[in-house]
């Protein structure tokens, strides 16, 4: 097995720290053991704290990112349910895609990728729905790096009486998520961008008013594996009845990612990465490249970076690799092409890297005969188009 | 985090060898690396092996056994079909679940706990369903310690044209499996048995006729996660379409559990398992215990083992783990109180962990003041009485 050591800046998975990779070492016990028992009661008030929540129903799911929205969609919605889920990348069409295999009447609220959904385009969702069950939203687009603010589209969703279903995969752990003051029913995450653990679980989080919209349904939920009221019987105190067999080394890493994260200190953490995002974004001024994602509204964890004109995307992407050992994002859908997506995920976001990437890019694109004049030169222009 | 050093003689998980978990703590890499991919290849080609099979669709799903059980089902069943299910334990409950919730029409064939499916009852069933879509059977019950044979099965369901599921979550790594000897469509495993390496992951197999079926499907499977379809265009060579982001370091670990596994040889593997076996039920003769599953029928790397008359299931359990730390196995469903269920899976079978847990055993049982001789003579007119 020859695993090279990469410098992990795109979508994810970001770099984990050594006492991460190294936690996963530690011999296994049984996932009825109380010890594990007891790690696992450390892991749910340790998501509480990040998911500033006090949901019990607060653990991590048996699979990755996409299980964890699996898991949220397929024990909310029953047949013929109405839901509204805001589609501005691939993320949000992963949710309509499995709301729709739940037997759910999808109406999609679109925005151009690379732009916020609007509250209002949910308001206007709202109004239009008969009788909505939820709205899904994407709060961080990994796909094209915009950032939807949730708290308004939170009030104007429990007015509405719908539960808000909340995909934090990218934003947990890199900037603020408040799942009890922005009203958040039910959330969902991965372990692999912020919280800097290698893939494979997925923390998630329901409130009192999906457990009530569980508790209500007629049918039985469609998937054993992720039925909510099952996880309970062994995630939630005191009961512990064996449903499947926990991924235990995969605990261990959370164990010691949250614990990491909590040292740091939330606030602090979030500032670290809006500082190394502020760094980025003047470096790449200054290599003539700019952030395509909306403006005011830009991740500081996964960043778009425009292509610029006659650059082959794929050439410098794969430059990067094999020459620097720098993994960054190619774009997906649309934007396939067009940009590169940086990650300063979690671990991942330190001023140093933040120059290592911008003097690899510097040299690879100074070599493919573009030089930064030229670049400035196109930037400015358009920038003068835009504003005309 | 206060992890303990356990000889993990329960159901699972077993204890993974060193290198496999420090495999773990190899830095990450990305779930489209070249280096990954590569590793991807790896594990299918070591799988194909294992499983006896040469179906290209061979990999690990990002989940437990219980995700792979459920990747079988979901993408091979359509809501109406027929299916058979055989019930002698847990596992066989499970299924007929999991089936159900497909929308299936599930038939049972129902044994007692510890006893085997017959393949006179599965073709019987196969007569008395009108057009069977699949039969699932569980191939070790892990929940009591039977093996059912599978070769005569295989026959009368590829007769009847429908599709035999097999769950191998306990068996593989540790007794044959021959998928494609025994005329098996689709099969699930998990990582954390006889591989000996940690759980997180489900090797699971389709073969030609499974493919099929999933072509002509109606209706969309109706998890996301777990489609073949999509799943197939990242594991399937040359594709490599982003699906989900893959339990990067759970593939580090079941790579070298499996070359592991390899580099021992299977057959020789197998007959390890068979040779701590014997070591097992001598030792437990001595002392007076039996193991209680169908003889002729009994499990290697599962000894379900029957609590004699007078002593306390959980209190002996509870004092092997924190005066030994040797975990061992509660009886499920009606087996719950009367028997322990003792794993010799993978690495932890060994001649000196049996050794070190029949002393442990016998002192306990000596403690609890029930001498051998009283055991012995109890077992002997049980036998007697069941001769007569």
């Amino acid at each position: 097995m020859s695993i090279p050591s990469r410098l992990l800046m795109g979508p994810g998975p970001s770099n984990a720290p050594p006492s991460v990779l190294t936690a996963m070492s530690r011999p296994l016990v049984g996932h009825l053991d109380p010890a594990f028992v007891a790690l696992m009661e450390d892991i749910k008030a340790m998501l509480r704290q990040v998911f500033l929540t006090s949901n019990e129903m607060t653990f991590p799911v048996s699979g990755t990112g996409s299980a964890g929205m699996e898991f949220c969609l397929v024990n909310l919605i029953e047949p013929g349910d109405e839901v509204i889920v805001g589609v501005n990348g691939v993320f949000g069409q992963r949710m309509a895609e499995v709301a729709s295999r739940c037997g759910a009447k999808v109406t999609t609220v679109e925005a151009t990728w690379g732009s916020i959904i609007e509250p209002d385009a949910i308001a206007a969702a709202l109004k239009q729905v008969a009788r909505p069950k939820l709205v899904a939203i994407v709060h961080a687009e990994t796909s094209t790096g915009a950032l939807t603010p949730v708290e308004e589209i939170g009030r104007l969703t429990r007015d509405s009486g719908a539960l808000l279903v909340l995909d934090t995969v990218t934003s947990l752990g890199g900037c603020a998520v408040r799942l009890d003051d922005w009203l958040v029913d039910a959330a969902y995450s991965g372990t692999q961008k912020c919280l800097s653990c290698p893939p494979g679980l997925s923390p998630v989080s329901f409130g009192p008013r999906a457990m009530e919209a569980v508790r209500a349904r007629r049918h039985r939920v469609q998937s054993w594996y992720l039925d909510v009221s099952l996880l309970a019987n062994y995630w939630a105190e005191g009961q512990r009845v064996y449903h499947h067999t926990a991924p235990i080394s995969m605990n261990y890493a959370l164990h010691e990612a949250l614990r990491l994260l909590l040292e740091e200190g939330l606030e602090q953490r979030w500032a670290r990465h809006e500082r190394n995002h502020n760094a980025l974004r003047a470096g790449l001024t200054a290599l003539g490249l700019e952030i395509v994602s909306q403006r005011g509204h830009q991740l500081w964890q996964l960043n778009a970076v425009g292509v610029p004109q006659g650059v082959d995307e794929a050439a410098v992407r794969g430059r990067l690799l094999q020459e620097f050992n720098i993994e960054v994002g190619a774009g997906l859908g649309p934007m396939k092409g067009k940009i590169w997506r940086v990650g300063l995920m979690g671990h991942t976001s330190t001023l140093e890297n933040v120059c290592v990437l911008l003097m690899a890019l510097g040299r690879i694109l100074r070599e493919a005969g573009q030089s930064v004049d030229e670049r400035a030169a196109a930037a400015a222009a358009k920038a003068s188009a835009a504003g005309s």
